[in-house]
């Protein structure tokens, strides 16, 4: 098992291998989670930036206590107190922040393939925590790592995404991610949001959500951005949740020991009924936990870490 | 001396004793403050989340600080910034932030209880950090470790609390502390903020400012919030000041030996006058430099430390 | 080679030699920041605050990473979010901070000679983070730091200033730097901004752009501030980059080893042409990486430590 990578951009350019790599490595972390000390020195003296030009309180604090528990020196740099606001170009705010001898900048931001820019200009590695509506690396991985902890292997595994598709980063991330390690992806939401262009991807799309359950070995909800949704595309969320919410009564057309995923934050009683999310279904704060061990994996091995030094083969 | 409480959630609940072995601990740690080197790894490896829902810089940075000086990894948790804004509860907010393998959660929140809530929903400890007008019990703490530090024992100590009782976590946190140690607690202010009622807790009710600071061996001033002051209860604050403010004529009438105490910060010129903040009475920084310690004294008890390994008896 | 201040207040007072005792030990601090583990422990168990009364995200991070990589613990104090608001004087803030044992204070202000007097009511060492319009110390020393690694020797050395001089706090800390060190200084930009009394500080004054880039070794060129420029002193944007700006028109007639710095963030395709910014003149991105090596060293010397130790003569 190797990893040579630099950067960490997407996972459509992954190989099955690389991607099995990383969640290997993300197993020996989670363990660190578990000790009584939950810290490596791995990454000491490095220094991580947290560069978020979009928010995003959750992955920012995930990232942060990640390289926090590698040891590694971490900074913080929001886009809304900083420079950008002065007119920086981002290639300008992203070198000065690597001038500052940084080995790693993890980026968020809203247009898509801002992370493979900065990966072209800068030296430092480049770790893509969520680019516009295009990936969303590190959720997919930590969703695989999710599925394969509770359900053992991707073989034959049924995955079924459920929600707003069209421009959801973590869907396609998703879908990269589970079709290169064999499972079955089901798309599902209204046909405005789920269009038929994704089964180029190499996914089913269904527009009807009762077979869509009840074939899924794992249901992985998207969040409805109720906030920013867009107008016309979009039912009312009473619509929403009465055509395609995970509700007790579709419930029942599920598997019995089906996953229920989805990465947060939900809004209960919208996309998932408040019992669903608290059943022994849901893993969702598992993923939060695997989050972690998956993103101190990837900027363990980005950072030129042998998998071999945790005992992971 | 022994504790063996996992949160801390209030003085109410706490006996007599336990709250002499918070103080008894904080001076332990009031020394390494002291040192050189002002580090103990008595936590190291540890994850420490500050989630504050509603803003408080300084009590957070005294959190913050106190977790690093046990080598702690600690994480800071704004509600502004956050998913709350996106209508996540608190328990889901607090049940995700918990799923990061935390230790220990330091809440502040306006409503009062939510410690107590998140204490029954979390596996992690819970430190309130002020929960609405309910309990502020590090404040309380620190308060009484300044004054036993100062004035040897709370035997027939007179403390005078002074100011916008009704609405104060501070003087709720501190009454429960004083009178569980033994000292004789008088609240003063205008009949609208101090409300006989208080006598229940076992203090006496004083709405005439002059008794109230003769007896008084301790003057503990509140902060006038006149941000946000209510409207009717209150008077101006010219009135506040010329009824209630602590001025150099009114000092002529305290014991020599009077300690004067304020949570902060400070409104030089309406409930304290400027040159008695700064007088040898005051000992408003001290507080500061001993809310530090006790902060640090309650992540070490909470997270299992036992003050024999810190030599206190 | 000695250090005896406490602080760090301005470039005025500093003599010639204790400002090359500083070049002289970050050129050591940048060889930390070469290596794979940037972390030296000279300042473990010290407590370091940023207290940024004025924004500025860059400034900040470069003095966060420098205590971090120094191993000391550092809290950031932003006053936006502070008790500063609820009308509580600098002094009061800054003395509540010092209570948390705190050694060092970082101040960043929008009031002159903010920093000097903090340093008169505190016992934590002060550094100047930049105050008003009067002085930017570490800039300045990162600047000298650039030019001496650059061109060897400040004697003889011209180096022009260009832009907006009349209330830039890096513009006087520059002049006091080079003129102690040797090097010859003008002064360029349109009357009203630069106005002859610059003179007094052992300076040229030139208004005429193009002989001050002939003569110049280095040209500094400053931010034009355009989100806040005054109204009536300074012209259009335009109009500035017509008159002043570095132009590849004007770079043709600069020497051929000219070396071009600002202080960043850059205003592309105004106070400089984008390419001139890119090219092989240009050390921007140096001055930040030597921005961190200057401020460990300040923050090393400040906190009593000798040049010594890291083999510096």
């Amino acid at each position: 098992m190797t990893w040579h990578r630099k950067h960490l951009l997407d996972i459509e350019t992954l190989s099955r291998e690389e991607v099995l790599t990383v969640l290997n490595t993300a197993k020996a972390f989670k363990a660190v989670g578990e000790r009584a000390i939950k810290k490596v020195p791995a990454l000491r003296g490095k220094t991580v930036i947290n560069l978020f030009v979009e928010p995003s309180t959750r992955t920012r604090i995930s990232f942060e206590l990640a390289a926090q528990r590698l040891t590694a020196d971490i900074i913080n740099f929001s886009a809304e107190l900083s420079s950008l606001r002065k007119g920086e170009t981002l290639k300008d705010t992203a070198r000065n922040l690597e001038a500052l001898n940084a080995d790693i900048i993890i980026i968020r931001h809203s247009a898509a393939g801002a992370p493979h820019f900065l990966s072209r200009v800068l030296n430092a590695s480049v770790v893509n925590a969520g680019d516009g509506a295009h990936e969303h690396p590190t959720q997919a991985l930590l969703d695989a790592f999710t599925m394969r902890e509770k359900k053992g292997s991707f073989e034959g595994l049924n995955v079924t995404i459920l929600g707003d598709i069209l421009y959801s980063r973590v869907a396609r991330s998703n879908i990269w991610a589970l079709t290169k390690l064999g499972a079955k992806v089901t798309l599902c939401g209204p046909p405005t949001l789920v269009p038929s262009a994704f089964e180029r991807m190499g996914c089913q799309v269904c527009h009807q959500v009762e077979p869509a359950l009840r074939q899924a070995d794992v249901i992985n909800l998207l969040r409805i951005q109720h906030e920013r949704q867009r107008k016309g595309m979009f039912p009312s969320l009473g619509e929403y949740t009465s055509l395609f919410g995970l509700t007790k009564a579709r419930m029942k057309l599920t598997k019995p020991d089906v996953l229920i995923m989805h990465p947060g934050p939900i809004n209960r009683g919208v996309e998932i009924d408040s019992d669903i999310a608290d059943s022994d279904h849901s893993v969702i704060l598992e993923q939060v936990t695997n989050g972690l061990a998956v993103r101190m994996a990837v900027l363990f091995l980005i950072n030129g870490g042998h998998p071999q030094e945790l005992g992971v083969n």
